[in-house]
């Protein structure tokens, strides 16, 4: 179920750390640490699968109820105005990780249009664990 | 369960014209008139839900299968090579039209990082034919 090259894989398995918002056996949410807003999360599902074309389609329904959840949550915890919800497909699209994931990219009024190119500009540990607090509380 | 205001219902009841991709019981596909790339398509439930919020989540199930074929339709009738799904959730988010809508928004090689600020150049309607005879071929 896992691939043993994939990172994401590896942070499912516990062996890269990750700043995690929410966890159950079907899927994990944890921070994007080059965020493009505030509270940028990503939502991977724990099975292997490339994209969203190898999402077998009778799971569908059970993750995309998990990513709604997890969507309400930010937007409770963090007192967001909106999200995006983003997925890329292929390399073409920017896809990086060969492993489905979904970005939950909050949103406040007067953030203008979403940038896709964050800068790279890697978040500081700190201002993670801030945001999880935020949401655990 | 349609809203006589919301333009994308207007749209489903045929009252505007639009370039439709696929059309079934639950879903409807059309080309985005204001196109971020090459065969930029809009997916919708024909039920008016104003987000991904209001999705009933007993049919995620069935409306992500339509997104996945649709997407596969487009991937293989206009030889991509990958896509974005791209969904805005309330204003601050670009939300615009008060319809849940995803975004495929197709990808070549060598496009670069997605950007979201279109510029508002309106397609022409004889490019916008030409992908739909394109895809229903």
């Amino acid at each position: 179920m896992t691939d043993k090259d994939c990172l994401f894989c590896k942070i499912i398995d516990g062996q890269i750390p990750s700043h995690k918002v929410y966890e159950n056996d079907l899927v994990l949410a944890f921070l994007d640490i080059f965020p493009l807003s505030y509270g940028h999360t990503i939502v991977i599902p724990k099975k292997h699968y490339y994209n969203f074309l190898d999402m077998p389609e009778d799971d569908m329904g059970n993750y995309f109820k998990e990513l709604k959840k997890i969507s309400l949550l930010i937007k409770e915890k963090l007192k967001i105005d909106g999200f995006n919800i983003v997925q890329n497909n292929f390399p073409a699209a920017g896809q990086v990780i060969p492993h489905l994931h979904f970005h939950i990219i909050p949103r406040m009024k007067g953030d203008g249009p979403l940038r896709m190119i964050p800068g790279k500009v890697q978040a500081k540990e700190d201002d993670l664990r801030k945001i999880i607090k935020k949401i655990k509380d």
